[in-house]
């Protein structure tokens, strides 16, 4: 859907990164910056290239392309000992700095907190005095769908460890949303084991679905559907359904015959009621008529029907399914409409990924700078041999290789930890200095981790401390990148949950093969997940004291693990 | 006024930094954040020391005690490859990182926009999950008065090159209030050659500024101060009077008789109508009373005198007067009151200041760590020497010299730019090799400075592009500093004017006499205010393009100044 009314479209442009070993730039450092930058925009990464749209909304690359223009340039031209400022994506300054300083340093969509509202930004945005940077689209470290998949998958496995003994099988998700993110679920649900029911009311989603093989059927009714997963439970498989159906009549049916799916969620846009949530009743057709001719109402009635769904999300909940919030503010919504209860289930971070985060476990990545897939296959070989003992993680790369497509240079996800992170670059870093890989390999993460966000409705939601606001962690995180000579850094406002209610860091360093990357690697793949820990463990998360613990963390305040 | 309300109050503790040349830390760098943490809790530098309340409301130094016992723990540990980590003022953590890396790195007050006011702050603080860095509080670098009264002078200079052709001789200033800051008015006036007529309606604040010699005459009637500034001005000579009085009465009183001063301004506490106003027919002690039994009525009455006196410096400002907001935010106070075009006249910043901030002109200061005053003098003339064309800074070097006493570790501030911080600071770090000075000198500034904030209702007020409240910039400043490897940078929010309404970033490097430290002063000090003169250059302000194709700054999106 790429519109016209954005003065930043530029139909003669498409861009992708250049492959192979041969760099315009001054190092492989400022090759990589490039690369990524370019990538991002790559149609087949990218939602809007065209408009310098990456994913998320109005997620961007560059400001304008004027700016993208003279981001290239100066990428081409700067030294090993300068970097390069990026203010909302336009290339502002370069200044003298030394070898082992960033060679970028970007800050996007900061806004100070009494005008960081989506009025303001849109404001500026409009006169072209900003962009929003979403987390890895402003960053240059967005890899495509992959993501999502990952981050899917790792919440499904935490939810079979926490309820079901490490196995989900013959166990079953009721979800809804088949959408550009929520289309993620039945494919991770069966990676990680469950099947899958995923409520959709656009039949178009569902077939798309079925098309790239993220959904495994297609069902009219609830009752084909049940029938559908009980058999593939019966004989401990897992398997997939997309039921087309309104969400808010499907979950309180299942309240009503008495059935309790294992694990409950919804992805649904119910975050944007206007747009993103059809109303019971309503068919597809009148809800973009009366889109046109009366928002207040499709507001009044889709939340009215998040209202429904939600009082049905709880019941389940109390029938004894997992229930919980995946990040689209359902919840609060429902809030709004009179379920004062509605936060009684949880948000995904506190259920699911927090145990993860104190361990300094998220999304670590890497992508191959050659261009070529062998080079990610030989690394995703090493990790299985670093990492010899965790199946969730082995099946992962199976399932990533046989069933995701490369989307612009081929990249890797993986969800590691503390104890992985440095260890696995460093070993990349050889791979590149002995041959084995073809050319160096960009590392990097989403802000979405474990040091590198506060975010009180998603990341940082009901830390145990009260701390969910404060915002000095995500910003000593870009510091002590900045500290140990990551490649690029940044800093964002207003990612994944929009303007006013996030504050994340970003953090690539690349592989060049070299013994100085390696120092620099060691250091800063190290500090950045020790810093998730740190600020768990400050939080009073015993998970995370004892890891600091266990990993000889130097944590002043924290008694036993010092240290020294 | 120290209150046994806190709980963090600790009568026991006197802290005073170490003077001379002894070391406990590893190296001067660790050496010199210790005193400086240390110096800003002196009782001769700080309120209330024993709170550990260093200045402005409730700016501290540390969290609470056994965080500040810790950090000194930490500091005199830390080794030259190892980085400190403070969160608001507790110090979370310590990480390799290299010896070209700042030591410490500091987050303070930082809070996720939507969360960001005093409400959600409180509540964290008193559960002591943070602290209010203020700006040069939290970030060790506060040095006493000398820099509200260089402030002051360097505004009211700026003022006499802007109306007067450069020369105050025979004019005076109409101002309100001798507290806390305000009571530098009269010194930086006369210091400026202005004569200064100052309401105050508190008789011992008076008394106070007479007896500190930062007020040279009491006048009781309006007549009597007249006449008193008009022999002064008759003679051509400089002369300040502290007149008792209410500001609300006065100034209509001189619209009423049709004088006209050159300059009028405020500094009573106008930005807090509850404690800082005095109502127009009110004494003191009504006022006392009056808080005590019915704070919305003193609200009322407050504020409705501020728009008296605003309706007369309007008036004055008709009348030929330069009128200027001084940041107590008395403007808005009279525009909720009712006064249509409070806004009529200026903030200070945009009016005088920010012409400065163009050139990165701004608030840089330095220690003498050995506690010798001669290393100060020392440097004073070092300062004269190299920068022999300015009349008004040598002046204040005179007059900083013989008015102001040092207050804890001898310190200067002066207010210099892009061309000259980083050739004094190199000089200075010279002195220390060849011994000239007897130890290591610390380098920093305020956080109110040209490329380090952003204020919408201060510092950046009415920016030429609308871009006032984007903070990419103090946070960009504070990754540059960091890569420049600086001693110590910090991150702070709500400095000056409150939770939510700035962000703000600090910088400290030590000149320690390496020919090491001097690469970094090269690089740290000339990149500081560099961003400040790209910051406004991005903004379109000419005086700012010129300073950065002068200067030879890169700037890659403006015209000729790209330095390739
Ligand atoms: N982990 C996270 O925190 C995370 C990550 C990504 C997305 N999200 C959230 O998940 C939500 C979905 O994201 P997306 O990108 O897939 O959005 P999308 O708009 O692309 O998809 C939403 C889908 O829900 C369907 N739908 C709407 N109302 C329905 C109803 N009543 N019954 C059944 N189906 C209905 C729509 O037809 C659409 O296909 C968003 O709120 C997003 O913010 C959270
Ligand atoms: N440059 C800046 O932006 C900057 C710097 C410092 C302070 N300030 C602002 O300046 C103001 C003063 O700061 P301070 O620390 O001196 O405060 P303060 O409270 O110590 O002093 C205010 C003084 O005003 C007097 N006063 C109150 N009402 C009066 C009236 N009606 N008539 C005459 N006198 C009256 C009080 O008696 C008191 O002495 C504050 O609003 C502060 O925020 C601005």
């Amino acid at each position: 859907m790429t519109t016209n009314i954005d003065p930043r479209l530029d139909t003669s442009r498409v861009i992708r990164a250049d492959r192979g070993t041969e760099i315009t730039a001054k190092s492989w450092l400022t090759e990589a910056a490039k690369r990524m930058l370019m990538n991002n925009l790559d149609p087949e990464v990218a939602e809007h290239p065209q408009s310098l749209v990456v994913y998320g909304g109005i997620g961007r690359a560059a400001r304008n392309w004027e700016c993208y223009d003279k981001i290239i340039e100066v990428l081409n031209r700067l030294e090993n000992d300068e970097t390069l400022m990026v203010q909302s994506g336009k290339p502002v300054g370069v200044f003298k700095t030394h070898e082992n300083a960033p060679r970028v340093l970007i800050a996007n969509s900061n806004l100070v907190p009494n005008w960081a509202n989506w009025e303001h930004f849109n404001e500026l945005d409009k006169k072209c005095l900003m962009m929003y940077g979403q987390m890895t689209a402003g960053s240059w470290i967005y890899i495509g769908s992959q993501g999502i998949v990952q981050g899917t998958y790792e919440t499904f496995v935490a939810m079979a460890n926490q309820h079901f003994g490490g196995s989900a099988k013959g166990k079953w998700v009721l979800t809804g949303g088949l959408g550009g993110m929520g289309g993620a679920q039945p494919l991770a649900a069966t990676m990680a084991g469950f099947s899958a029911l995923v409520v959709e009311c656009d039949e178009t989603r569902i077939d798309f679905r079925i098309n790239t093989r993220y959904v495994d059927k297609k069902a009219k009714t609830l009752d084909e559907a049940l029938i559908i997963i009980n058999e593939a439970n019966a004989k401990g498989e897992a398997i997939s359904v997309g039921l087309l159906g309104n969400a808010a009549d499907v979950f309180p049916e299942l309240v009503k015959r008495g059935i309790t799916p294992d694990v409950v969620t919804d992805q649904t846009s119910a975050h944007d009621p206007l747009n993103g949530y059809l109303p019971q009743g309503w068919t597809m057709e009148h809800a973009a008529q009366m889109r046109l001719k009366d928002e207040a109402a499709v507001v009044k009635a889709a939340k009215q029907s998040m209202a429904v769904q939600v009082q049905a999300m709880l019941d389940l909940q109390k029938m004894g399914a997992a229930t919980t919030d995946y990040g689209n503010n359902i919840r609060q919504m429902a809030l709004e409409e009179g379920v004062t209860n509605a936060f009684d289930f949880p948000g995904f971070v506190p259920a699911y990924v927090r145990p993860l985060f104190c361990e300094g476990i998220g999304p670590f990545r890497w992508v191959a700078l050659s261009g070529d897939p062998e080079d990610i296959y030989k690394t995703d070989a090493k990790v299985k041999e670093l990492i010899p003992d965790n199946p969730h993680l082995h099946n992962w790369l199976d399932m990533a290789r046989e069933r995701i497509a490369f989307q612009g240079l081929p990249a890797r996800i993986c969800w590691v930890g503390l104890k992985d992170r440095a260890r696995l670059a460093l070993a990349f870093n050889e791979m590149v200095k002995t041959g084995e890989l073809s050319a160096p390999v960009v590392i990097g993460r989403d802000h979405l981790d474990s040091g590198s966000v506060a975010s009180p409705n998603r990341e940082t939601e009901s830390m145990l401390d009260g701390s969910d606001a404060v915002s000095d962690w995500p910003l000593l995180n870009a510091l002590l990148s900045t500290s140990g000579g990551a490649t690029w850094v940044s800093i964002h406002h207003g990612g994944g949950v929009g303007m006013g209610f996030s504050q994340h860091s970003g953090v690539v360093i690349v592989a060049d093969g070299t013994d100085d990357a390696a120092k620099r690697i060691g250091r800063v793949l190290w500090n950045d997940p020790a810093t998730g820990v740190m600020r768990h463990a400050d939080a009073g998360y015993d998970l995370a004291v004892d890891c600091a613990k266990k990993q000889g963390l130097d944590l002043p305040m924290i008694d036993g693990a010092n240290g020294k």
